[in-house]
């Protein structure tokens, strides 16, 4: 079963933060759409097209494709939205995360974690592997922020080529300078203060959950999982993409074996795909994203080969570009 | 595995129509509170007793007393309702019905149904078996609206000893004053015009899903069978609680064969169970909701015999009372 975590932190909105949008604002809108097109294989619900302004295509398109190659029907979880979502999501009925510089981000945190854990509980009946994915605009932001205060020296990727590494260690700062020191022996008090909920509903759901589990994605799984060693709880596998793992500002290898998590990685070879906007994710743009890596990764462990999931991920991109 | 359709209509707050609640405007918020004791065994939300006024438990505590007997874990579907629900749901995004004297009762009723057609593709990767129950105070006064305009003479049930047939009648008439002449080869435009969001998720979720299905509930599923006949679908078995199925004011036979839907029912012997509560059933209070029928039903096909069915809910019943 592949299951995606959508959520807002309202960090994305401040400009320069994130690149998962044409504009900080529209940031926020870009989980909604990512659903929608894995779920019904198009956008129809506005005019926009699923590509970064530079003609990337977002990494839902590869889960798309993916979801096609393997006939799997993914479902969404709705973590905290600010726009109300096209596709049916499994709700948690939390709140967007707020800016951690002003106020708590997540004041709901134990009560999103509690209500995924009943949520993957439910899903125990009913499967016995779980790749978890997310979409959250910003959500390295909070993962740096979540890494650090629970004492890892962690750096964090980004969906920009260029990481904008300035402003996200002065929102850590300024985090500090409200919140004060962090007790990593809170694990969720630190999600509370400065996470996002899509943190909390991953733990969760890994802690009610008795099957095996994936956890896909890049840094924002990285702090997933510190969460859920900090909680003392089981700590599933992360796989990504080889354009995440290899991030130089992001020290994944480093984080993981801090963490004691294993990391698993696919390299999609975009560059010799034909396409100049996945060729773009080489150089560092996009990287990763709603399960890209991981759902590539499960392909690969269903014995797709590495030529056949390239020419499902180039046809399925080529429908939208 | 077990899903309980959750919706309200604007009806429920017509005084004299529903007796799901202490009073008219707090029936809406009974699927809430319904959704919570099934999930957690308990409403710990807000300060309330799981009966009516008279003392007579709320079928969720029946379908409560089943989920423990055969383990199962419920998943609650919110097709639209006023209060956020308290435990996770996978939500349509609907909004609650309106009063269909006045406006079109579900403006999006495709929309809903087109979203539970895909939860229901969803859900034929991991079951077999879906019992649908449902929960929609009022929700008997939109039956008895789109089993008319579907053109069957039918008559429907009340979870009040009392029906208040006068008003549903009145209902009736005010409908079609207001929107004319309806055509059964239209059935979400009924739905739409006039009944409830539950109908087109419930609809939906059978049209999508592949396996089997037990209707679980009486009136209300009876409409949702008759939908299902008029758009063509596949028509599943409908399970319900002998005490709404001979309500000798609702007529549950005739418009079953009119509708050519096969019917089961349930005895489950309140009048012996001990508890001045349940025994109010039988004397033709609520009588049957929130699939309680359909969940006794499952437990004697999974061999448990009625005294043991009977045990399991007087004890839960005891711990509520």
């Amino acid at each position: 079963m592949f299951i995606g975590i959508l959520a807002n932190t309202m960090l994305s909105t401040v400009p320069g933060v994130s690149g998962a949008g044409p504009t900080a604002g529209k940031t926020l809108l870009t989980p909604v759409l990512d659903a929608e097109l894995i779920t019904n294989g198009a956008i129809t619900s506005m005019p926009v097209r699923p590509n970064t302004p530079t003609g990337c295509p977002t990494p839902a398109t590869i889960t798309r494709a993916i979801m096609e190659l393997l006939d799997i029907s993914p479902l969404f979880v709705n973590a905290g939205l600010v726009h109300i979502p096209t596709v049916p999501c499994l709700d948690l009925y939390g709140s967007p995360g707020e800016d951690p510089r002003f106020s708590d981000a997540v004041p709901d945190a134990e009560g999103i974690f509690l209500k995924a854990e009943s949520f993957g509980r439910f899903l125990s009946r009913h499967s016995d592997l779980l790749v978890l994915g997310e979409c959250v605009p910003g959500g390295t932001t909070t993962a740096l922020c979540v890494l650090r205060a629970l004492g890892y020296p962690a750096r964090v990727s980004s969906s920009y080529v260029t990481n904008p590494v300035g402003i996200k260690e002065e929102i850590w700062k300024a985090v500090q300078a409200r919140a004060g020191n962090f007790n990593p022996q809170y694990p969720l008090e630190i999600v509370r203060t400065t996470g996002d909920p899509m943190m909390a509903a991953a733990a969760g759901i890994v802690s009610g959950f008795k099957g095996n589990i994936l956890l896909a994605g890049g840094t924002q799984m990285l702090a997933v999982a510190a969460l859920l060693k900090a909680m003392g709880k089981k700590m599933p596998a992360i796989a990504m993409t080889c354009y995440v793992r290899n991030d130089p500002d992001a020290d994944i290898e480093g984080t993981g074996e801090a963490i004691e998590v294993k990391i698993f990685s696919v390299d999609p070879g975009f560059g010799e795909i034909g396409h100049p906007g996945l060729a773009r994710y080489c150089i560092g743009e996009v990287k990763e994203g709603m399960g890209a890596g991981g759902a590539m990764f499960l392909a690969s462990l269903q014995g797709y080969t590495p030529e056949r999931i390239r020419h499902q991920i180039f046809s399925t991109v080529s429908r939208y570009h």
